[in-house]
């Protein structure tokens, strides 16, 4: 007699097909749900196997650079940004379903596991959700790899047989982190064959590439690379391109420590490179297109989207509200910048836009434009009115003067 | 009969040398105030000169390093800090000198003129400013390049042999700025020969240098350059030396909008190399040493006080008051981190500290810690109180469900 | 020949009927342009007069309420929101009447000006502003009340036989404030008799008031008195109506220092009746119906937009983009409130809504709801992980441990 | 074998003194710990019976009041207050009594557990919590008060005589808090005899108090009744007569509904005489001697204060940080209003102070001051430059012009 469905969020690794596997043992049937493309043979499961990447560029990733989103002032939140893409259609398999139960291998320390459970909850209320790994029958049972590996080998569940790298690794479209492992020590440098998605910047390509990316509504439309005319204009295939010449030229690839929402600090590698493109590309033509003091005031709501998304409240009214007054902010930001990319860095070269509120004859300092120099004075003046008088208060109750 | 003394914020360029003929003849008594080591001779003038730089560094650069002080999301701030800086220097001469009138050669559509202002005043109420490029007379009468050098010529004022670049240049010890002239076209590409402090990162070395960069309550303290054992430890060295890596790299070039004091967008083209690297490395070194949510409070403060100095207010009760609270902030921040420079790029490598609020064991994926999982269930049970009500709210609220 | 025409923001007292004859003087064509229906007859003059109760309550009084407008947690913002509202409406008359000029009373310290002009400015941007308190032909003409009263009886301009209080005021639908002459100290205590449109609580109704206001997306759409049935359903309507209770009982009383825009701290007397009452009632329903985090983001929108407001930007980029953040924000702020007025103050008793996100079950001691004592363990432990390591950090820094 | 020493926050009541029996006969050593004088016999155990009162005045209060804090726009924390200072003296002693758990009979649902255990946590990072409330034998035991009455009598254990009152109640020195039972039902009206602390403001007296309260660095250090020139000047002798004073007059009652800390709104009732009457006081010196743009950073700040207070981080390194600021803050916020106090209102009725920066010359209608009118005109314009530009690009941008 079945204790009732699961949908576990199933990546194809160890640990989550062990974690099916035991999740049968313990009486439920279990449905496991795996997003992209499997290579592995699923003979005796049911899988369902999404592909979310249109869809999570278009509504997560895009929504991102339109905030212009950056954790703790380095990090570009790609494990953050898919987490709630994939729990959304997680969620929706299970209702389909009528499953009661959502599982995942998130570990108990990390900010995987809020995330997913935040957005089960936050979309199907009701359900209940198995976290083996902060089961102590679970975790008690499997203590290492080495545990994991015995109780595949025994259930028939394929061993990988690379041996594993000494860290954890997490890779989607957006990007691939690193953590755990010998990179907890946070003065150990990471090894150079580590990262996957980018090249070493010190073997990237001695000549730059120029990408000319246009934006409209404050997301990239069209993306044409200068030096062989290569063009793309849809959203998925723009990310992708990005991602590719971003990689070829080694951009993106941070080593930091952040703050998990749990209350740890941790140490984390990334690399973003397509995110990274963007992120200087969108800054350049948001702040020649946006009013001055609408940007501080989006400023201020991005910091507040970045930490919402870090601690896994994508589903959540507050991140739907600042997610609307951000889109809200973005209805003039079109145009179209120019930018190199070369040895890990991206280079700003230039903008234009039919929106920009940059005028050329009221800046230049050869034109006197619509513009009265003396009117500065009295502005100058004005300002200083507050000043002046803190210096008499200071004066009045120092007694040096 | 002499209409009072005026003291002249003079840089040794043709502006501000006629500038200083033109008050002569409109019957002040001017003195020249001059920042850094001249070469020219100044015969006939009251000269005061003055080596700000270790001032420069210990009190405005070291405040922005601690505060991350960025301005608009890109820029570090180098004019910016130098002139509350020089203003300070230049009140102290004046009133010194009982001089009751300040000039500059900043023109009326920037924000010099503001900083140099509100730092006068605010310093020396009483003082009065001669702006000579908002006075009608002046500005009318020199309408352009060749004004000013018939004018030179005319009053034996030494005129400059090198045609002037098709841009103008503010220079000092954190960095160069480069705007106007042909950069007023935002979509026209920085000339290639542009810059003078940093070398083009295509040429710069095909190895990186490794630094060692120590700080103690948010400054650095020290640097070593693990490949040949260089090592700094004065403010001004440091800084220097920073600079002088960074250079080689190409480090902390951006081609920028911003949004002036004034309301206008201008395009800026810097490059700030020591700068650069002092961003990141203490980013990184704060973020290892200071509790998250002091953190975000303090970020918002630094956002805060970047406008604050970019608009010229360095001299305020606010700036005051922001300048205390993140040096309370930076009390713990301490430590040494490790990072690469190369190719325009700053890449951290590690970071240790005696201060460190990272803690291996709690965060290590093979060790437990202080840390009982399960508690994460709860924690996120009751993050999820309010979402699972605010989906009810919707369930009622919507004729579909 | 004429200079062109001006538009004057006319009052019909003293100062604005001398300005309007003033300018005539000086070769302009006037029209006078009048708020409310005036008493005065206008025998020789072009005059506009508009009746705008209905669009000051709806599109400006309204926002405020939505947003618990308050500048400097006291100042209800009564003059503020009246003067965008007048402005946009002179700019009309301009437009219409191909007048270059726009002229109005308010004078060179205080806050008027500028939310006169900036509104001028921002949707007239070629209009040319005649502010004869800041033109030294005029202010050195004249220098005192005596100059103006002979100037009026010079010109056949009706003079009030009242003597004029000691102190300036401005009223209009929303509230009066007092300021100037004798209210100048900020010590003097108020006369008894300055308060126009509020009782002195000391003499207001022994029994209170009791108000049913009921609220939809933030805004008032009915109110009731549970004494005698009375029920208003039209925004201008339940406005006057609240005035009316309000003031009968002497509510909305304050005398406080406030911050100027131009940097002076002036000391203000207001009574604002019915909007103290919204402003109580609206953050009670609010905060019934919108969710914690959103309320908390909202908030911080809601101080920009009282500052914005009070220092004259209505009309204004950011202005436009937080007041539609702060609508998106109201969308299920509807229910009801009931209070009682009394002796200057308003108790709320008790509130319910649709839309409300309290719910009994969940919160009462008494039934469990759908809610798990122990997660809160879980939650607290989580939330002191931080904590601890904190301490762990002070006893290793500290030499006392 | 006693499993070990608990301290229990001990309040006197039936939840608690049944606790009390209940942990011994789980096998621990129990120490009561009681805040206040106790009527109660302590024959048979351990009591350690503290009073905090001046401390919490002066280590609580008073930077709560430094702070203008108030949660949500309403509440003014008085239990919020009350519970570190609790906290701290209970980790005291469990310290020195070398006792390993901390317990107290909070209920699972409310904020008070969360501000006991961070602030243990935090102190004494070791200690572990007992939450009987949240501890399933404890909680399925005790389901109703007569099962309590039971074990109560079993146990020889004082039952209260008089029947409950059907809401719960939390009284301190700041205030008192109602909530629970009849009131859970958020549009019941309170009963007109539920509060304790303040008279009803119709049965209040027909004249006014007026006080003289003068402060120095943003606390309280002396009041002046002017009816009777009864004078108060040591902390907390000034609370006790502000307490009285307000509770006369009826002041400082309010009725909300407030968001929680673990995500539910909860109805609470609060009267907070003294607490009002300085938070009026404090606003109004604070605004003369305080610069508007520290105002503006530091009203920030106390809303992080007031949120930070009400979640329970007292104890935090946030706290402690944003404590700091804001005392930083008040160093010039000295002087002395005035205030009547009334049938449930407080009046401003005016100011002065050696530190104010309000300068009566400045501001005047009838004196220039050192104030030139014409330089409003140049800020202003100046003010527009931005508001022309995006003028000029809706116009562009949109078709109807």
């Amino acid at each position: 007699m079945s204790k009732g469905t699961v949908v576990l969020a199933y990546s194809g690794g160890l640990d989550t097909s062990c974690i099916l596997v035991w999740l049968k043992e313990q009486g439920y049937d279990v449905i496991a749900f795996l997003v992209g493309s499997p290579d592995t043979p699923f003979s005796s499961w049911q899988v369902f196997i999404e592909d979310l990447r249109a869809e999570f560029v278009e509504h997560f990733i895009w929504p991102a650079v339109q905030a212009n989103a950056v954790y703790e002032d380095r990090y570009l939140l790609g494990t953050s940004l898919a987490r709630p893409c994939i729990s959304r259609s997680l969620v929706d398999v299970a209702r389909r379903e009528k499953a009661h139960f959502i599982s995942h291998g998130a570990t108990g320390k990390g900010n995987d596991q809020v995330r997913f459970e935040l957005t089960s909850y936050a979309l199907y209320p009701e359900v209940k959700i198995i976290a083996p790994w902060r089961i102590p029958e679970f975790y008690n049972r499997f203590k290492g790899r080495l545990d994991l590996m015995e109780y595949a080998e025994k259930h028939g569940i394929p061993v990988p047989v690379t041996p594993k790298a000494p860290w954890s690794m997490d890779a989607n479209l957006m990007h691939i982190s690193y953590e755990s492992g010998i990179l907890e020590d946070p003065k150990s440098h990471a090894p150079v064959d580590l990262y996957l998605m980018t090249k070493n910047p010190e073997e990237a390509p001695n000549a730059p590439d120029v990408l000319e990316i246009t934006f409209r509504k404050g997301v990239p439309v069209k993306v044409t690379n200068l030096k062989d005319a290569t063009s793309k204009d849809a959203a998925l295939d723009i990310f992708l391109y990005l991602n590719e010449i971003g990689g070829r030229h080694g951009v993106g690839r941070i080593d930091i420590v952040e703050n998990r929402f749990i209350g740890m600090k941790s140490r984390g590698i990334y690399e973003t490179p397509g995110g990274t493109i963007l992120l200087q590309a969108h800054l350049d033509i948001e702040t020649f297109t946006m009013d001055k003091e609408v940007r501080r005031i989006k400023q201020g709501l991005s910091v507040k989207f970045s930490e919402l998304v870090y601690n896994g409240f994508w589903y959540s009214p507050e991140c739907d509200f600042v997610r609307h007054c951000i889109q809200k902010s973005q209805e003039n930001v079109e145009g179209t910048v120019q930018l190199s990319v070369f040895k890990g860095q991206v280079y700003l070269l230039g903008r234009e836009s039919p929106k920009s509120l940059y005028n050329e004859e009221l800046v230049s300092m050869d034109k006197q434009g619509d513009y009265d120099p003396c009117d500065a004075s009295g502005f100058i003046r004005i300002n200083a009115v507050r000043l002046r008088e803190y210096h008499r208060l200071q004066g009045l109750s120092s007694p040096k003067n």
